[in-house]
């Protein structure tokens, strides 16, 4: 931590400073700078976010961080990206890039059974489907629940494919672990800090989707929470941040995944349905993030999008997700990855 | 809800939009326009985001809503401002402009008791204070839970200050709701539609903070959840939003007190301790809020701030607060509110 | 500056960073940290952006400005607010609230003679209206040039105003100075550094407009370059920024009135036509503006506002615009300045 | 153009409405709605922005236009993309992805044909170096202007390399149109509209950069400014658009590139170095953009970045660059282009 003295700080400030540092466990070190002072505050400064409050001493001009203050989630513990294991046959994190496919809801058996069929023949390796639904208008559509749960337990069942769903509540969070083998967090619940630690202390791997106004060091930050509980599943999951433009429905940040790489070992998917919210830009955003190196990714795809009761205008048809995945595979090899 | 259809789209693709209209309920009107048809659907859309669906549909362009999908809390069902009853002295959307004042964190019996005289002395008519803290790191302060809501209860006591505290898990809504008179759900939470529908069947009033990055369409709605499960005595709460500017904590914003007012009848609070992020700027802010219409504020006061557990460097001294109170007063009568 | 080296960084790297530090003449400063070293480079940084470039060093983590990197502007020169003298009445930066009016464009003579009456009749100092006009659509009206330039004139000597008019080009820099009594440079052009140096040359005062994404700090470095060429009359002017929500034009800052504040001298004007785009929320946003410690206001008022060939639902029509004057000198009096 | 009457609105209100609309030149139509009516304004309203206005009416909600304001630009004159021809062997637009590198600035005759025989012989396809720069600072390098323009000439006859710079002032359009290949319109300048207008009037293909809040729209219509004036050699480039985000310089919206192929015939190159600011994050976004459908890149590339005059941070060296060349070939050949 740096502490930036004002120009012209008295002294007495300054010693109230270094005496400040010290009780908080640091070691000062005072650098005398041609205009001001500039302190560095010695110690390992992870989990001490209280240096921060040095800003509201007298002669302070800013406190700067210098260490992220993530731990376990940072690469400088652990270079290679984690593997995190779904099933016998699913891990993201290797080689292969992992799919993720199927509805935005779980709306009936029909539905979800078709989709699970139709997104397995074109190559995906895990089913998608929300039976918890968080939306914005307390007057639309909540989700199936646990009837959903138990229609994605029997598409799994039929096909073979794992299943992620959402979770929304530290109350189901065993509910939904019983019955899927990955469980979302999606982008509202990001700094739902009660749920995380839930999730946190349930075995299930998780799909940690970032906040639509998250840093990456605060996207980090949550994975933390679920690490710090004993849970090393974590994917994390770019799904668009929320920015000016209103040509697509969030501002799908692809960047975030050389930054993530570079700062974390936890493996990293794509949601380009949510991303740009448009099924005619889902296709290139997928080529785009094997490209830069995603770990897989999360799309919607619903046999009648017309019909959906969520999401319709994002989800690609069946025949347009097989024509996207056979194109795919072109950019996967391309990235030296398998799909 | 008005259908764009694209340039040139065929009569059966438009006949296709038509009949799904009539299928949800809506009666189609067609508008032949120079270059493009355009498709009004009638009928009450609220509570049927259904419709964004048809985006999906071949030919169609876009879809454009035009009602707003709150209702209860819309100011078309009510045109004054309601008046949430905290006690007998302290109505918050009445004449009188209500301040909250306290410190982020309760810490210690000490500290708590102190903040709440002093804030008192000055003229605050609501204490509030963290017990569960929501915090970015897992390895910051969570607060001092049941213990720090015993100690609001005491100081509340002492002071006759009604407190106001925040809740984060749907799990402790009721045990936070025995010791507080505003319940406050904090800007992560803003879309944590579990908490939101667990507070609306609680009968305490509740502080409703506004996400980082959610629109003040998206801050009704997540008011409506609350309505919607009978709990009608919400209080919005403005606390900055997340921007590029990085001078500031977040960007507050003010514009948000005439947008509020037009939309909703709800009285409006202003934070702007977490709209700055740094003390300086938080008394111009105050009088700035209340010139512009705010019902009430919302401040952070630490007797001792460069060793507050949490955001220090935000909270004013006691004596600066003191000032800011004598001062706002004047801005009060100009606003022709009382303080 | 403050260089950051990567975790277990070589011997070898640190000591090629501490020898380009020194070329670069700076004194390095080496503090063994936990963790990581960091390096102080001691000297007066500003204007040496060019220490950025150790980023790309072996080695290196990240380098960290200490200095702000403008002089001219900072308070560090200067504490007092900068009075910018318009006329011999008119003085933008003192005890006065200095109130600017009138239309988007200049439309016609009896247009802008009707403004030019009725803002004097009502209060304000100085009239606006557009001459020049920098339209998003080239289909769109781009004003009555020099003409608009002559009808401003015009209007001055009729009712002795000041008047403050928008210039777009380095071309027509003295043209536009012949006429005006503030040079006004728009939003678009606030990093048009081509056209801020040709204001800086010239004597005139200059209304500044902050650009729709531009910090605060490079906010002060364009007023830096119209004075590093000698034009020390620089008013600032927020009008709003953009962010992602849409329920107002843009989001205005009134934060940065408190900040600009603490950071530099030079006075600070804000326009709530163009920060909201609404003429609801223009009269709140006045009276906040003030508040909060405004130097002045620039409000567009037109006579006939639903046939203004440019930003006709942000205007106040004359009568509104009266009314709001009358409620703003008491927010002047509450905030000690007179109007 | 449809415009939205308030729930309630007086009959009288609505006829005001549907006389003004006929005096704009349209013919309104009115749908009477279950809570409110809308009015329908026929006729092509592509620069007629004037409608607006319209909400400044009594009894108006809101006007939401249906078609977008520009025309030239538009996909729907063309559907394939416009070739841009740079010079025999270079086009931009054509089945090739166009590859433009080279230094941030020109500052040495060694630099800079150091930089070209390097990029060429790594199969870069047109050079890249700034001798007119817009710098944020006054105090940092300005360019070397003219001198700049001339080393790069004898860059281009020693390499056969075409060049593009960028043009920061209208007075100077035509000296840098004397020396250079296609000339770029930088993020600062892009609603610059009298250099938009300039440069609209000369014959050289242009590089437009997208403004760092600038909506894909405003971009669109920044374009129809240049096309307007005669000149239809324009090149979109997104570049990153300004976001809450730290991590990266700016976001770079990749999302941009489906966007813009659904919106416009013109052709779109990405510039990674400036989207991120971190040479670590140009490769992988390099093979995205290409994966997305770029038609191009313009990449920073310096030999040496550590004493690079400006954006050090962000340059690639020439090994690295490269390496990155020749795996661009494999993602260029998934995408069915050359490079």
């Amino acid at each position: 931590m740096i502490v930036v003295m004002k120009a012209g700080a008295a002294k007495k400030d300054r010693d109230e400073v270094l005496k400040r540092i010290k009780e908080l466990g640091y070691k000062p070190h005072v650098i005398h700078g041609a205009i001001r002072d500039v302190i560095g505050a010695i110690g390992d400064e992870r989990g001490k976010l209280v240096l921060q409050s040095l800003e509201s001493m007298h002669g302070v001009e800013s406190v700067v961080p210098i260490l992220q203050p993530y731990k376990l989630a940072s690469s400088e513990i652990q270079k290679e990206t984690s593997q995190v294991k779904i099933s016998d046959q699913v891990v993201v994190g290797g080689p292969q890039v992992i799919v993720m496919a199927g509805p935005c809801s779980v709306e009936s058996e029909e539905q979800i059974l078709e989709s699970a069929r139709q997104v397995k023949a074109s190559g995906a390796h895990v089913l998608r489907g929300g039976a918890f639904k968080p939306r914005t208008s307390p007057y639309s559509f909540q989700g199936l629940e646990e009837e959903g749960l138990k229609l994605l337990a029997k598409a799994r069942t039929e096909t073979g494919l794992p299943v992620v769903t959402e979770v929304i509540n530290p109350e189901t969070v065993e509910l939904v672990a019983s019955y899927a083998d990955i469980l979302q967090i999606g982008a509202r619940n990001a700094q739902n800090f009660a749920l995380l630690k839930k999730v946190g202390q349930c075995g299930r791997p998780v799909l940690l989707k970032r906040g639509m106004a998250m840093t990456i060091q605060e996207f980090l930050m949550s994975a933390e929470y679920i690490m710090s509980e004993g849970n090393h599943g974590v994917i994390l999951c770019e799904r668009g941040i929320r920015t000016f433009e209103t040509a697509t429905r969030n501002t799908l940040d692809l960047s975030a995944i050389p930054v993530l790489k570079s700062k974390t070992h936890l493996p990293v998917v794509i949601d380009p349905s949510h991303g740009t919210g448009n099924y005619h830009y889902v296709a290139p955003m997928c080529y785009a993030a094997v490209a830069a190196g995603a770990d897989g990714l999360i799309v919607e795809v619903h046999p009648d999008p017309e019909h959906a009761t969520s999401d319709g205008a994002q989800s690609l048809k069946p025949k347009k997700f097989d024509a996207m995945m056979a194109k795919l595979r072109l950019f996967a090899e391309a990235a030296d990855r398998t799909l």
